[in-house]
């Protein structure tokens, strides 16, 4: 007596419904109704209009067998693909673009990325809009987001077991190096609908490797998550504290996110100075809108002492490098170089000081 | 870096998380909000005291091995238990008393009851409070569910791999019932507390057996349930529409939960008459508070009309026989017999005629 | 620094305000939030696009000056008017057409309908589609709204000072008769967006006599009041039970609006027969869509006893006659007696009882 | 038919009935569910303990009858009273202790205090614990509030027949001196249960005169306020925005409430710097918990533009007084001085730069 007319599921609802399992697994039951609700919605009825061509994207894309790679520079999927298959699913994921968070590559050989060799590839890319290798696909991303990886990873705990959030983690680069410590849940919120499908389209390639624990996405807010979450293990949030309005709520939402002892891993824009320097650009802020507040370290690390973190610690401060943000074949827009005064690469062109930014670890 | 201070789940907490996944897996994810929102609550403050007692019931109770036989007159566990094995299980499951619906039993031999059978163990553990054979526990319940559920099995459309609720279905007879005829999930929605908590006890007896596909089971009232889950296959309603103050709503919610073409198997006390008699006792009726309507057979199927329900069939009618419901060692309260007037068992004492029960099936 | 830009309020948005004040001097705070979200609105799209053009009657009707005559059996406003304004006023309140409950008048002379004038009446206007006089403007409304209220209003109770509730009121009639015994508040919930128009143009030509203590209306169902609003005097319900798929919890909602001891003046459709006699049309009934249940008056006095309700009183039964209810030049479509079999006006057309209606007082 | 029952109304509720019916006249619908549900409520349980009792200072003060002088330094009463009089009302209003805002006069004579008087005042009373004159009961604050008045009323437009909100207004000193400008509308958003009842004494007291508009007050948080409400010709907000840990979404609802081209009146701690200087105090600030953003005079200019408000001038800035902040009897806790290093006034107990104030005004 079953129901005749029950189409198989796409493999967009088989994750939908593998995230609501593994909700349940990690007891976050409490989020449960919002993710069953959660919808990919986007900012505008331009961006709305593409959500359907978006998904499309993950219905046609190929199905390799391979072993994943995600501990590496690059993430990615080892396999075997003809000129043609990769030609094919080259087209699929430039419909994806602009790819921001990265690199990704499917295709043969362990791709390690080192800095010098990330400038030969992202030179032969300029000049020939082609990988390198005709039977590997790189998603050349405008970060390399590896290198921030690298600046942080050495001071991480053992992450094994753990359950971690990843809060505006984008395309899911830093979700799938989490999981490639060991981490047994990884949860990735990322409302922009376009960032959720690159990384369903990243996770359907790796899903090829059974022997890999996938993370998970939601396409949500922060601020949708239910409150009495402490549950977490650690929370990273990288790149998303300037955009908020409203700094030390958001800053209590993640401490509410992790359980006692939980980790925040916190990276976000910061000008230098003293604990009473504030910058909050008026309008623009390298050509970003919505940017508020750009503490100094010193008084970003005053506010998760009055916010109840301890045990703060700065791992990192840098400057951003013109390698690191940078236009690319697969984010085709302007890129930082652009940003900034060409004959004073220390301030932006609305007259900011160049971005810079810190890594901050913080105990709950 | 896995949260050092996090206990094992209870049996019980995994069995809701197994609902959970349930939904999930029947693509029922519309429920998943008010299923991790259901709480046991009762009624009053007195029995709200008890919940805490029924919950470390399950957790005391031995974990036999066996076979579970859930497709004949006493659903149970077949396995060999100890005499004192089977005292401490008994002691356990009478804190769970009364028990109305059943019958159950953990031990050797299949048990087949038959009517005669039946009032036999009846006389004999009225004398004695102990089951037949000391090292089976039989659960005689106040009902004889089997006797009810043969009436109507053999009318039953093949329900294997369909997905079926159970609306109201108390300690889950016939939820196992419907389970044994190969039905991929099986959801019984029961309110009150306390036969939840013997469903889960029946449920954490036959987990025994891994073959068995379990039923499901919230406490939640129908009326929680969220709009929109055309879903289910089949509906049982067994014993519940009279104490509803609005028959047509609550149809409707049924039929709400129906996929196109789903079955609704609906029972309900109904009395002789037109399609204009309905009966709607001032006070009690055989001793219940709490009861509605009581309609003829023949305005109940003008009412399925009406709510739009169609090819409506009346299956049984039948008056409720002093063997079917009595009291019995495991429901020691007043039954029946004690509810209608000695000399005339044609009526309630109220007044009422006595009680007369209809099953329909009718297509949504 | 009056804000530059702001418009004169409109005669509704004046009276929408008085509704909120009358609410807070009456003590009703809790119906605030529902009293300013209450919105006209059509249960179609058809009745939807017709609100703006209800709107603009009230804004074109002419203002006269005049005195109210609020307690004769056509409630109306007298007035000098010339055969123009008649005919302009005409012209703007046939727009709100179909007219159900009344009669009004606008115009010279007290205008007491007796039957035989009312039936007078109704000749000359199905001859002439013209009032008597050509300087008066009568409503000949589809019911003699004042042969039900001259049937009870000799059993009810002093009134002076109350605060009454009348659930469906329509156009107001009742709720004017109520006013015009001197209660001090009386408030019409009509949901129907045109018969509220249709209240509020009335209360436009009624509130040119100042020493009037006007009704009030908000258009809402009675299913959208706050819970805990025991606070009035009297609740009128007449002709709305037969339309509720759930009576009880309908009078139940009544009761709720009563204070201990306060009266429940409630009109219904009703069957001959004993307690156990209750209609529910599968289909229509006289033509009605959406009517449930037709209980005896004996079965409707026991519901009301199982609501909790006390000292229940049968007023007035009798059968819907043709000269209460049928076709007039204010409301065109079929009536009664195209309801009825032609040769048997015992029976409606669908084979039902002709219509029978009860009249019942109790208290909460 | 009088609901025998009814105990007349208290002058506290008619006064919250009062707020209502001003919402309305106001065009402020969109406020009622919240007015009506407002509700006071303390911070904690021995605060929510008293609120009976402040609520018996109300029912139990004496009403003198007198002219209303809201216009000078002192907001009062000019009344002849007893001094056995004075002595009872004295011993009601110190129940209200402390008084933070002010100062307030009952009894003979238009009170104008120069700086000087003032002192001369605070003198007498600290070493007499009595008015000056007998027959003369003065509220004597810890705020000098007609100094912070005194130094931005010359700068106001005309509010005559203005709609005003004062956000966080305590016992609403401000409230009564814009209501003296012909404000039609004054509305005081007063979260704090003591200082709401505070304003309501003061308004029992000034309501013996006729002839005052009296200001309206709602113990609620402006977060509480409904969206959508661009209905306001000027809001105050003095002495708030330092106790937000969300300026920008602070800001934008104060925005939120104005009519295009509305007028705020923002008065907050600052400190001195350029626009990049913003001191977030990690611990408290002058004593006082709950203290986030104190930025400097051009930062919090340039968040004002970024949150869209245009003509943004810079009234006053101006370290606080010890005169305009102090011990007096009626606030016997410490105040300013207490705050300070004695040997260095500029600096806080904390470290902190001294209490420096801003009254800016700005268009919406």
């Amino acid at each position: 007596m079953n129901s005749p007319d029950h189409a198989p599921k796409s493999q967009l609802a088989e994750f939908e419904a593998d995230c609501l399992r593994a909700l349940i697994d990690a007891e976050l039951g409490s989020w449960l109704a919002m993710a069953q609700n959660a919808q990919t919605k986007a900012k505008d009825v331009k961006n709305q209009a593409l959500i359907p061509k978006w998904k499309r994207v993950l219905e046609r894309m190929p199905k390799p067998t391979g072993s994943a790679r995600i501990n590496q520079s690059a993430v990615g999927l080892e396999t075997d693909l003809s000129t043609a298959q990769v030609s094919h699913l080259t087209a699929q994921l430039e419909q994806l673009k602009p790819w921001r968070k990265g690199p990704f590559y499917v295709g043969r050989g362990q791709l390690i990325l080192t800095t010098d060799q990330a400038l030969k590839l992202d030179r032969v890319q300029q000049e020939n809009s082609e990988a390198l290798n005709p039977e590997t696909l790189l998603i050349d991303t405008e970060w390399r987001s590896d290198l921030k990886w690298d600046r942080l990873a050495a001071h991480l705990p053992d992450l094994s077991g753990a359950c971690v959030l990843d809060v505006g983690g984008g395309s899911g680069y830093h979700a799938y190096r989490i999981a490639g410590l060991g981490a047994r849940f990884v949860f990735n919120l990322e409302p922009s609908p376009l960032f959720y499908y690159q990384f369903m389209a990243i996770r359907q390639l790796l899903s090829a490797d059974p022997k890999v624990n996938l993370p998970h996405a939601l396409p949500m807010l922060m601020s949708e998550a239910p409150e009495h979450s402490a549950r977490f293990d650690s929370v990273f949030c990288m790149g998303v504290l300037y955009h908020r309005a409203d700094p030390f709520g958001f800053l209590q939402q993640l401490k509410g996110c992790l359980r006692p002892g939980g980790l925040l891993v916190l990276e976000t824009l910061v000008i230098e100075g003293d604990q009473t320097q504030v910058l909050v650009p008026e309008g623009r802020y390298a050509q970003m809108n919505n940017v508020y507040f750009l503490p100094s370290t010193q008084a970003l690390m005053s506010w998760l002492t009055k916010c109840g973190f301890t045990d703060i610690r700065l791992i990192d401060e840098s400057d951003t490098s013109l390698n690191e943000q940078r236009q690319t074949p697969w984010m085709e827009f302007h890129s930082l170089s652009d940003f900034l005064v060409s004959a004073d690469q220390t301030r932006t062109i609305e007259g900011h000081p160049a971005p810079r930014r810190a890594v901050i670890f913080a105990s709950a």
